[in-house]
Parts: structure tokens; sequence; C-alpha cells
């Protein structure tokens, strides 16, 4: 062992508990620091493909570093590297709103570092999910039909993607038997039905699952329709597949693109999925966090006709990621679909049915203890300071909305549902021509994104290149808003001088 | 708006730097303070079914909590509910060895916050996970073959199940473009194997991607080969399958099984796998830990054979929950089968080919920036204190195995390859009776866990039922072993005096 020259008396225990306390410290301290100091950075990081791997040695170093020296490297290797989501000035894809107490409920889930795989190998991993599940079904008014005291429940996954790879299994699993045939068979006629506004996510989970990217059918929307699902068109792409012999299986309804936030209406989609005995998914991964007030819970309306409906806590309910919460209607189907039983996790509590084991909710066995940020964020904000804390955003949203609604260079191309404004440079008058309008917007996103003062990012529908301006920052104060309309009209009068 | 009091200026920002730092600071003492007193809780929790679900409210708090109530609430109610996993007496399932170093790079990772689907998104992020793999592909001694320098690459994944996923559906793209016929009808012909020690996450995650239960072929293994994959076994049931129509496509072995830690031989099986043109993929979740070790990386040899290669640094490399490296050998097979291009993230980064765009390696679109936290493990120790801490529970296992050898009334039913020792108390020789060997080592096993003093859990094989003590625990030491040995001394006579 000549080769190995610590001696094991000399190796510090590496989870001694005043060196946690110590270097910890450290770390709260230096994250603090980045808060405060968060705005100076470059929003959108600055740096070249390969900056890091042509800076950092290509082996792991033998000896042990210090933490001050590595907290250095962070700062001055790590740091610049970084596009800051936490900066008040990042306006870019949908937000990722950290706060303090989802941060704190971070550091004592990984503390414990519980591998929650079933009840008993932490029983209070499973309880408090199930406590914090239902109290999101009441906050969100979801139909007592989701909950664990009817035959739903909760769960919290990842991200959308892990819901939508277990809701389409769940699916599939039930669609294949109630059919007499050859399940292979089968498997290559299931159709799934989503609108070409859906979250490309779908088509993954649907690959992942079997579905033939040939058999997802994403239906055309259009803006005089502001992007919404068409029943007609949905009723009609549906009785074709029949006719051709296929088998419809699942229909994804978004309340919230991620292009312009829009909502498709639920309760009507449902009425047509339910004739064709579909499978129906609710994405409400954005704007799902809004129905937690009074003025937005509309958009579920309908609800209660679908089968499963999941939204991200971690966009914008100050939880980090992750955190997908999904319900089902049937927890059963989840379960019947997903359940695993191995010898070395059979137990007295699971033998008893009186527990739930969310490795049979989910893809994988091993789970963090994700309900302990959750938990903590709706204790440490309550219902009123959430509730506050999204009405600020589309508050802010409006207040820039106006704003662009009295300039005449500027069009907000589809009407605001939330706190995402899609706006974009008029053509010129002299041109008529939708590419140009488009050209002029792309180049003002460009230099605004240039500046490393802000971030946006773009969508693009019925060919019309859109600014999307995605307010919802924990950090983000109506004087960062209002610094950003300054920067549109100032970059604006540049470009439409030239 | 009058129902809902909190003003705008009332309310504080939930990332206010300065509350960010008090309270932060008051989480890491309360976590320090927990280690340094976690030998005072039992072990494995004690408590009921709806112990948390009946003591907490069942509608979430109107008004903001106070941090200091909250943690109050934690010792009092959550932690009763614990099993704990970083307890120097946790001896179940695989360890969840938690460090330090681990601890502060998931602080940072959450601190920042990032979503880093993309190398745009957050290059840093992208970029350190490619050099942490690397790394890693070094003091593994993987061939080149699976590098980023060659054809391979690097990722890291939650778990194992997403590993499996993800390697599956590659395996089953890259099978249906190979082949002719009709994709669906195809599909139901597919067939994976593995042996009956092989973790039940395969069974799974075949379920997942679309493969009936009734084409993943579990082969027999058996005590007098110490549980590895028999190849022969393997090509019978190969070349009965392809006699039947069917399509091999998958073959999955373990290096350090989830009952006994046994090691298939993984040159020879991917010999029989290449003749039939199958993806191989090694699970090496726990025992690819130890392989860092020069004396354990034998257990590897004939990787470069495979296909995909993957391990668990949260189960026994001092991080956190979840890290799951996976290495494939052709990167494209994974981008192949897991790529989307959805107009809302198309940026020049991807445009120029010159990034990795880690979102089209996994399941999900959205990933925490894992890397920080292996990253910090890995400076925080170097290889020396890795390799040291291995080794530290290679030699408590070695030294607890020695103590059951020469006690009669225990039998060692496995040889130990690594820090798990399986054992069993010796059927009574009047009985000559299995059953009755099992009946003792079971109440052996519910006396001494009913103590709360430790934490063991059991594996069936061969209808011998063994109680597993798996050495791994960061705060595990020497005397913390003989006390687990003086306790099933103890328990033992007390049991055999019945």
């Amino acid at each position: 062992m000549g080769s190995f020259p610590i001696a094991t008396t000399e190796f510090l225990n590496p989870l001694d508990h005043e060196q946690f306390r110590k270097q910890a410290h450290l770390v709260v301290d230096f994250l603090a620091d980045y808060y405060s100091n968060v705005e100076k950075y470059p929003v959108c990081s600055q740096v070249k493909p390969g900056f890091l791997t042509e800076t950092l040695p290509d082996s792991p170093p033998t000896q042990p570093q210090p933490i001050e020296s590595i907290l250095q490297e962070v700062q001055k290797h790590i740091i610049p590297g970084i596009t800051h989501w936490q900066s008040p000035n990042f306006f870019g894809y949908f937000p990722s709103s950290l706060s303090t107490a989802s941060f704190l409920g971070e550091m004592l889930l990984t503390g414990f570092d519980i591998v929650g795989f079933n009840w008993l190998a932490s029983p209070a991993a499973t309880e408090l999910e199930i406590i914090v599940m239902e109290w999101l079904l009441k906050l969100l008014q979801l139909p007592k039909l989701f909950s664990f005291s009817s035959d739903g429940g909760g769960v919290m996954h990842s991200t959308t993607c892990e819901s939508f790879v277990c809701t389409l299994v769940a699916a599939r699993e039930k669609k294949l038997s109630q059919i007499e045939n050859e399940k292979g068979e089968t498997l290559g006629k299931l159709v799934v039905y989503c609108s070409d506004q859906t979250h490309c996510s779908l088509q993954k989970a649907s690959q992942i699952v079997g579905i033939s990217p040939n058999n997802v059918r994403a239906i055309p929307t259009t803006k005089s329709m502001n992007f919404q699902l068409c029943p007609d068109a949905l009723s009609r792409a549906i009785e074709a597949d029949v006719r051709a012999g296929l088998v419809p299986l699942y229909l994804c309804l978004t309340v919230g693109t991620t292009q312009t936030t829009a909502a498709d209406p639920i309760g009507i989609l449902c009425e047509v999925a339910k004739q064709f005995n579909i499978w129906c998914h609710v994405d409400a991964a954005y704007a799902g966090n809004a129905c937690i007030l009074p003025e937005f819970r509309h958009f579920l309306d309908g609800i209660e006709d679908a089968n499963s409906f999941s939204f991200n806590a971690h966009k914008w309910l100050l939880t980090s990621l992750g955190c997908c919460c999904l319900w089902v209607k049937d927890r059963t189907d989840l379960t019947k679909s997903l359940s695993t039983d191995p010898e070395y996790l059979k137990n007295k509590a699971t033998n008893s049915k009186q527990v739930v084991d969310y490795k049979d909710w989910q893809i994988t066995l091993s789970r963090r203890f994700l309900s302990m940020k959750l938990w903590m964020v709706m204790k440490s904000y309550g219902v009123l300071g959430l509730r506050e804390f999204i009405r600020r955003h589309v508050k802010m949203a409006k207040h820039f909305e106006a704003l662009l609604l009295i300039d005449k260079r500027f069009e907000v191309v589809v009407p605001r549902n939330f706190a995402i404004v899609c706006f974009r440079i008029v053509p010129l008058s002299e041109s008529r021509d939708e590419e140009n309008g488009n050209r002029l917007t792309k180049r003002l996103l460009e230099s605004l994104n240039g500046t490393g003062k802000v971030y946006m990012t773009h969508a693009v529908v019925e060919n019309i290149y859109v600014i999307r301006v995605a307010i919802g920052g924990t950090l983000t104060e109506e004087k960062h808003v209002d610094m950003l309309w300054d920067m549109v009209q100032e970059h604006a009068n540049t470009l439409l001088a030239c």
C-alpha cells in the first residue's frame, strides 16, 4: 500500500461536523455576496466554447485542496461561464425563481441525504410529500378527484418530461390491457395528440415510450385563435386516425405554452378526448403557478375531466430546480405500470398496503426528499406571500406591455396572459414585408443581449419572430423592467435610424 | 384586491441577501448539530404509517412563518420520521455516502439555480461536466473509446434507472434503423437480457421503453457460480430467441449486484453480445466506485467491448443523491435518439456544432448543475483521499467478515467482493433444514433492527435468507463495526438459547 501515503489517522472524516460547520458557513457568505453582486456580471455568459476545458487541468488533483482555493476558482473560472438565471435582469426562457426558503430546504434534504424509494426508507419523506401535494391541491382548487382522499394523488417529479413519460406509460399500459390484439402490433398504432405549440418534451417522451414520431400529431394553431388548440381540428385528426385503423391514446393540453403562454380550453377539449377514450394530460408547467391566484384560476376550468395535471414549482413558485408536481385521478394507473417488487425491498409497511411507495409513481427507484423544499417555501411565505410574489410579476408585465402599446414602432404580438410579453418591431410601412419586421426584431434582440445588461430569448409563431420578455426573477423589481424599457427604446432608436 | 392584505413594500424579497445569509447560517448550525447527534436517534425510523399526516395541518399556512419555528418543527416532527442514512450505524441497502464537499457543491449549484439544458444556458455547467467525466474516466482507467477525445463521452444522470432508459432507447432506435420491417411490429420482438440478480430497475426501464416483460430474460444464476451470469446460458437463451423469430437487443451486465455484489465477467459476456449484435451495458452502480482502486480495477476488465458503462457516485464516492455517471462509446447513439430542436432553443453555439448540448443525452430537458458537486468532491479530497475513503470501508468489511468466519454459528454465504458482507445463521445441525436457518436469520435481523441501534437489510438467494451488512457510511468507523459484531453475537446468543 506504499503508493497511497495518506494514513488512516491523518485523513479527516469527510463529514466531520466541525469542519462541515466552518466550510458551510464560508459558502453561505460566498453565495450571499454573489446575490448582492449578481447585477455586476453579464447576464448571459460571454465565454467562447472550450473556455473551461482549456483552463482547468485534464486530470483530477492527487492531493486534497483547501476550500478557500476552490472557492477562488469558482469565482475566477466558473462564474464567468454562468448565465445568471438569478439576475434581476434575466428575462429569458421561463424564470427559475429561487428563494431563500427553497435553498434552506435543499440544504436540509441534502444534509439528511436519505434515499426515499419507499415509505420505510424514510417515512417522513413520503408523508411530507403527501401533505404538500394535498396543500397544493387546495391552493390550486383542484377537484377532490385528484386527492389521496379519493382515488387520485400527487407526486413530485424532477421535471415535466418525467411526468410526460410516466403518464404516457400509464396510458399506454391501460390501453393495451383493454385491447385484445397482439401487444407489439398495437404499440405501433398508438397515437398521441397535441398542438404545434406543445413543449418539445412531449415528442421526446413519446419517442422514449416507443411511440413513433409519425404517430405524434402536432395540430396546427393560428394567431387568429391565440395559438389555442381547436377542438374541431382535434376531432378531425382523431377521426382520420381511427378510420386509418390507428388507436388514439393520449392528448396533451397546455395552459401557458412555451412560446406565447397560450392556454388551451380544457373543458371542451377533454370532452373530445372522452368521446374517444383518450388519456388527457394538462401541462401547466409555467402558468399553473399563476393559478394559485383566484383571478387566474379560470384557466384550469374543466380540469375535473382530465386524467392528469402537472405544473413546475421550480418555474415560478420560489422553488429551485427540479420540482414538477403531478396529480393523477386514478393512482393505480401509475402504480400498475411502474411498480417493482424485488425481494430486497420487501417490508412490512409495504405489505400492510397502508403506505405509499413513491418508487411506483416515477421512472427512477431512488428519489430525493423533494417535498422538504416545497414545504419550506409554503411555510416561509404562506399563501399570502406566494400570491403576492406572482402578482408582482404580473403587475410588472402589465406595466411593460402598456409601455409597448403606446409606442407605435412595436407590436404586442399575442395578448399577454400571465407575466410573459411577446413583442416585435412592426415592419416598416414602406416595406409591408413580414421578413423586414423579423430581421429588425432579431437584430434588436441580439443588440440588447449583446450588452450583457439584460437577457431575453425569442420565439417564432406563424413565421413572425418575437422577443419574449419573461418577468419572473425573484430579484426582479419594477426598476429593472423600466431599465429594460429604456434599453429597448434606445436600441430601437439606433436600429431604426440606420 | 382587498382579500390579500400584504402590501408590496412590506413583503421582503425572498432572495434578499442579508436574510439569506442569516437564515442559511442557522441551517448550517442545525445540520452540524444533527451530525454530532445522529447516533442518538433510532437508525431506522420507528414511526407508524400516518404519523405525519395525522400531525401536520391539512391546509397550507396563510401567513409566513419564521425560520426558527420551522426548524423546531423539523426537529420535533420530521426527524423522528427519518431513517438516518448518515448514521454511522446504518448498514442497510447500499450506502448514501454524503460528504461536506458534496454538500457545499449542492449549495453552490442550488444557489446559482441555473437550468443548463444546453451549452448556452450556462456554459460552465456543460464544460465542467465534460471535465469531471474525463477526470473520472482516467481515475477508472476506462478506455479512450469512451472519451470525448474519441467518439464517446460521459454524462451525469440522476440515477441508474435513467441511464437504463436512455441506453435502451439508443439501442432500440439503432436496431430499428437497421431493420427493414414495420417498426411497430419489430418493437414487439425486441429482447433484453440480464441475470436474475440484475437490479429491478432494468425490468422497469424496459417496460417504460415499450419492451414487454415477456421479452426480458432474467437468466438464472447459482450460488455455485457466485451468482455470475453464465456465458453459455446467455448464448442458449439468445439462440432460442433468434430461432423463435425474436430480435436480441440489449444485454445488461452487473459489476456488484444489489443482493450479493456479484460481478459478471465482462469480457467473455461482451463477446457473446457481439456475436449477436447486441448492445451491452455494464451497470456498476455500487462497485464501480471501488474500481478507482488499482486492486479492484480488474472487475472492469473487458469494458472496452461494452457499448456503455455507468456507476453511481452517490452510492460510495462521497456524493449526495443523485449522481449517476454514464459513458457511451458512440455519443451519436444517444443524441440520434434523444435530441430535440425546437425554435425557442436555437442558438449560434448549437449551430456551430462546437458544443455539447446535454439535453440530448438524457430524458429531461432541464438539468441541474450536477458536475459542481462531483468537482467539489474530487477537488476537496483528491485522488488519494477518495481511494483512502473506499479502502477504509473495505478494510472494515474484511474485519467483520473475519469475525464471522471464526464463529461456527454463522456462515458467510457468498465471498465478500467489496464492502458488503452477506451472512446467515447456519441451520441447526439437528434440523438440517434450510428453512430453519432462514427463520433464525430473519429473526436475528428483526431483533437487531428492532433495537434502533443499527440497521441492516436482507436478500434471498437460492432460497437462502441472508443479512446484508453494507459498510460504507461516511461516519462509520471500526468501532461501529465492532459494536455491530457485539450486538450480532449477543442477539444470536439469546435467539439460539431459546
